[in-house]
């Protein structure tokens, strides 16, 4: 049955699922009856798992009541025979599983919760959706442990998790400059800055553009949290690279399993380590934790009725990448207007057609 | 001076060095006065780490007194003029940097550091340094947190941690194999495995011989710790993929700075995600701490005072990497009986000649 209903998802997503990907969702089933949790734990991408508990149910091993799953008796008999096992989180209590101690950055963690407060919602245009402010923290952390802080010139391309101000926050960057695309946010992190006394430099401008020759070979070290389509990586990770000044120069962001397959981890890393120049020195499971928009109900499939429930907690997480320049760096400075950035098969807010 | 140094540095080692690799180890002098403890922040090869300093002395930036570093005046004006700064460590208390929690392990924990007190002390001729017992555990947490221990079939290559042992004690895993070269090793296993009643395999084998048909496509799970030439990495790591069920297995492994430089790192990976056909998912830094070992000292370069000294505690320490078969997966299955596994420009061992 297992491989069948794998054979038919992939069928149906055009995402490759395997046996074992079915096998893992059977097993979160055994911690919780939302969708979302399920999603958070499964490392597989939205539509994969949303079609595999579609079979499941088809199959009698699922039962969905009022939006929430579990397992029929049919089902738990299996599980129980086939000893399927339930995932086991293991994250360090102290540091939420980054491995960072965010005790030197209390004063910073206190003013960007304060600062949130008054922050521009989400909005879906620019597939926005910021992380906690711990998560914000712990990346200035981890910066700042991997000498990529201090005395450095910073860029952050596209910054709805206030990375900018974060950095600039610190004192210890030579510079910050910031790009993002919605006037909202520009708006609020040069009022931000400018009340708070703070270095930033904020350019509003879309990133799809010819990359200006004042970007380039400028930096020590950018940020960014891309959208997960192939040219969208592409793009927002070309350009940042573009904008490295050379040899150990280094490179953050955000990777999920929710909107990218391992297929596609694996096309990144080989354009990351091959074309791009760089090595990738740290992958840090579920580093960023995003806080729950609002517009996510609306933007997803309405065909199954366990997907239209709200998230029990926040449940969308992504590694954090960390690459550094070897010896030359290629990037992509090219003008990329007719790229996809945001849709394709694995993205949340696919519902059936590529745009 | 950086850019002469960086250049004489490379021109003395084969190794690429640049002036940031400089700057981090005068940055490090900041912290300490113990070679070692420099060679563990600085994310160089041993070799790099000793030349810069040896140039470093050379251009009187840096004085050696007693075996100890410290800035000369002129080296301390620099690093003010020039903010050169010292390495900031971030690292989370309560789990080591690792990002997991080990409290369903104390028992496991306890075990292994009462029987740690009889095992077999490393020797050179197999390459040994073993990890603390806490950085076992450590990767026991991670293959159950991972979904990799229970009811899988794990396989270890070259087993001087104890980690088959470990696994076993848990008693989630459907079958332990482990294959070890060093007869003292084996003995010890085999005899732990009998004391305590765990199912553990074990097989003494040297690796480079002609993969078996037994071992191949058999396992869920590889775990290895291997030398770091580019052969003993194919080696190590071919055998390891070659013995993978297929899609959705995993290997785990750890790789240094200290004797693979970010060069090598970048080939691997390009081979990971290339020829051998997996995507990496984690990369863990200062995942494994290992316990000093007699014969250091007597092993490396004994030109330069400053090598020649104890270390400060604990010093070498590994990335830990998780890779996961995508599709399918490619091995190393050839007799490799010519393969240097242990000796390059970037080893501890490395005097000046390749044997």
């Amino acid at each position: 049955m297992v491989t069948d209903i794998a054979a038919q998802v992939t069928n149906r997503t055009g995402i490759k699922v395997f046996p074992r990907d079915v096998l893992r969702v059977v097993g979160a089933l055994g911690t919780t009856d939302n969708f979302w949790r399920v999603a958070s734990l499964v490392r597989l991408p939205f539509n994969a798992v949303a079609e595999i508990l579609n079979s499941l149910t088809e199959a009698g091993v699922v039962v969905v009541e009022a939006g929430s799953l579990r397992l029929s008796p049919a089902g738990h008999a299996w599980v129980e025979e086939a000893r399927i096992e339930a995932p086991f989180v293991a994250r360090c209590r102290s540091c939420g599983g980054r491995g960072l101690d965010l005790g030197p950055f209390q004063e910073l963690l206190a003013w960007l919760h304060e600062i949130g407060r008054l922050r521009p919602a989400p909005i879906k245009e620019f597939d926005q959706g910021y992380v906690t402010p711990e998560s914000t923290v712990a990346r200035v952390a981890l910066l700042a442990a991997r000498g990529d802080l201090a005395d450095k010139e910073l860029l952050v391309l596209g910054d709805d998790d206030l990375v900018s101000l974060a950095a600039a926050f610190t004192r210890r960057p030579k510079r910050v400059v910031v790009l993002e695309v919605d006037p909202r946010l520009t708006r609020f992190i040069e009022e931000a800055a400018r009340a708070y006394d703070l270095a930033v430099e904020v350019l509003e401008q879309d990133i799809r553009a010819r990359w200006p020759e004042h970007l380039l070979r400028r930096f020590d070290t950018f940020l960014t949290d891309p959208p997960e389509t192939l040219e969208g990586l592409d793009v927002f990770l070309g350009r940042g690279l573009a904008s490295l000044k050379g040899p150990r120069c280094a490179g953050y962001f955000g990777l999920t399993f929710t909107e990218c397959s391992l297929e596609k981890w694996q096309l990144l890393q080989r354009r990351l380590t091959g074309r791009f120049g760089v090595v990738i020195t740290d992958i840090i499971a579920d580093f960023n934790e995003y806080v729950n928009w609002d517009y996510l109900l609306d933007s997803v499939r309405k065909d199954l009725g366990f997907v239209q429930v709200p998230p029990a907690g926040n449940w969308y997480r992504s590694a954090m990448y960390r690459v550094e320049v070897v010896e030359s760096v290629a990037g992509h400075t090219d003008s990329a207007s007719d790229a996809e950035l945001y849709v394709d098969r694995e993205a949340l807010v696919y519902t059936g057609r590529l745009v």
